[in-house]
């Protein structure tokens, strides 16, 4: 056999995709609807314009040959690593060198890729529900094993919903990669302080490794949830960081992100730095000269609050998605930290039984928690991501269809 | 162990790294010297107007709500898979359909992650000397062994000299995957459509695949040699295709690739298209918007003539490199249809002796062959991607140091 057959074992479907193609089969049946989206968490606004600026003052540096840059360095330009350490980390009293801040194309590849470090032996360990790339990189990489139509015989699935507050639990069977997302995708909760110190304080006991996903983080509002998890003592000897500016700042089509790998972060005698920088030099030639610029200008004066505002107004359109279904009577998590708001389907509805009654009877795409792991089965994702006028819309939509469901 | 072990396999230094630190060193004691740089292999010419204008143009549709473009595909927009299909495929009479071509951010990426579609077990044979990032990604996938410090124990090197003309001999034990590059970095010679047709009839005799690496198509002159693999009848069952925009259109800080997988290219029952498809839209999030608006300006009439133009100028430096060698009784290769030359040091140095004498004696920096493989040991490259004032005179204090070096 000349092929990986780790990849026949992935379920075809790929959660987005399916979603996308019942969209279309509805739109084609009923070519007059006016289809609000409330699903796929792509950003809608325009860059800010101190983003626009960076980006057109960079293009004209790419036309001079005084100023022309071709390859850049594969861990990105000094400059960026220097503004990320500074604005996302020594901001909020974290020491992060720039040197352990790798620039990247966005969470999505990094947060793929990461498992690259590790043995092929390595025990996974995932919140369920769960962003599916965490899941699928590691298939790829046949760490799962086989998978039953409902669960991977080789994860461990630590399962957050109502019942446990949404607390992700410390796995009772060793473990040595956990992936923990907060702000989360997809249920819009935050982990504490107190939880992070039992993650941080567990990895260092077993020696696990944890891949922190805070490409949400922009959307932390107050002083009390922590925005990295380098805010926990010791976080820096177990813990690998991924960070984007894609939902920050409107770059899910220009594409820039950043993954913190600390210098002190050793596994069996080998700096992860050092291989991350190995693995990047060697598959990766860098994030483009004028999206570094452009990420760079969002931490400028003008260019932070632009995308401040950018954030602010997404997070009216989450409370008022989280609003709406309560005053239904659905009770909803996320939607304050997060552009996410997530709830069990009303009437026992299954994921897919609710996604296509929204589409039908009120024309509204949401996102099938089933899609994110077993857990999410039952469960619903909406999302902030669409402008104001048609997320009030969609909640005028909502709040008259919820109560016809319940009854 | 957690960590991936195949890591520690790789040797420390990279080729490049190590060729800068001696640079770097150098010039710290030699402040004054003004250094010519014909090493690394990227381009400094600034980008051509017709770029700079689509980028312009693209940065403003990012900046209004109504031309926003968010996540794209993440196999390329349609514009710019039909825009290469078309100019790079139908312009030579080849038949290749738009959704064949994946829009990728490099052919580093690309080719460093194609093995993953592959088993571990998976026989891997390159051409030697060979582009380092083909065997690297293998050996972080444990498929190569060890390394002895020459050569790793379970690849399969096919050796490429004056010995043979620099035409890799069709391999005498079994391999299942190979990598070939014409016009090839490092030596810049090319395959004839003989030669392409003797790999591909023996990959289709025995289900090998053929990774092949065009990143360089653009460099070619006159009609004799082939400009894509697919010019070879049955090949689009046997082989994928990697091109780029780097070298062709100075896109190495701006990223941009592309990856031709045929729907007919089947193995083990399974569609390899379908397996790429997967595995870009698991790990990849697609090449900024903007930057593919950039890719298709190439194709426009003035982007064509533009690019073409640069193109020229890189090859007048390199024929110049050549005849400097070639006059001063130095047998090359390459520098006809390749930005690269290529050749025996002279006086019966190693590479490295040759790069040292040639920068302390000459000012010149170059790439010492033996990174590149064992069969590169003793060999030299020197590159066509600096200015034509830059490439004069490194001609001239060439010209002068070669005889002293002979004598």
């Amino acid at each position: 056999m000349i092929t990986n057959k780790n990849f026949g074992e992935i379920p075809q479907s790929y959660l987005f995709s399916e979603v996308a193609e019942r969209v279309r089969r509805f739109e084609q049946q009923h070519p007059d609807a006016r289809v609000l989206r409330l699903g796929i968490g792509d950003v809608t606004r325009p860059l800010a314009p101190a983003i626009v600026e960076a980006l057109h003052s960079a293009v004209d540096e790419q036309a001079a040959a005084a100023s022309f840059q071709g390859y850049g360095p594969e861990t990105g330009y000094g400059f960026l690593r220097e503004a990320i350490a500074a604005g996302e980390y020594a901001a909020i009293g974290v020491d992060v060198s720039p040197d352990e801040v790798f620039v990247g194309d966005g969470s999505k590849s990094d947060s793929a890729n990461i498992q690259e470090l590790f043995a092929d032996s390595a025990r996974v360990a995932v919140t369920d529900p769960v962003y599916p790339v965490y899941v699928d990189s590691n298939a790829m990489a046949g760490r799962l094993g086989t998978f039953d139509g409902d669960r991977w015989s080789n994860l461990s699935y630590i399962p957050c919903d109502d019942s446990n507050d949404y607390r992700p639990a410390l796995p009772e069977e060793p473990v040595e990669l956990i992936y923990l997302c907060s702000p989360n995708n997809p249920t819009g909760t935050t982990m504490s302080r107190e939880d992070l110190e039992a993650w941080v304080a567990y990895a260092r006991k077993t020696g696990a490794v944890i891949l922190f996903d805070v490409a949400y983080r922009a959307f932390i509002t107050g002083d009390d949830v922590p925005r990295s998890i380098y805010e926990i003592e010791g976080a820096d000897e177990v813990a690998i960081e991924f960070g984007s500016f894609s939902k920050t700042a409107g770059f899910t089509g220009l594409r820039c992100s950043w993954t913190v790998v600390p210098k002190k972060l050793q596994r069996d005698g080998v700096s992860l730095h050092t291989m991350w920088l190995r693995r990047q030099s060697t598959k990766f030639n860098g994030t483009p000269y004028i999206v570094q610029r452009a990420a760079e200008a969002t931490y400028s004066p003008a260019g932070r609050e632009q995308v401040r505002a950018d954030v602010e107004y997404y997070l009216a359109n989450a409370r008022l998605i989280r609003e709406t279904l309560e005053n239904a009577g659905v009770k909803a998590v996320g939607g304050e930290h997060s552009p996410y708001v997530w709830f069990r389907c009303p009437a026992g509805m299954d994921s897919w039984e609710f996604f296509d009654a929204l589409l039908e009877q009120a024309q509204i795409v949401g996102t099938p928690g089933v899609g994110f792991g077993p857990t999410g089965a039952g469960h619903f994702r909406l999302s902030a991501f669409n402008t104001a006028e048609a997320t009030q819309e969609a909640a005028g939509r909502l709040a008259e269809l919820l109560p016809k469901l319940a009854s």
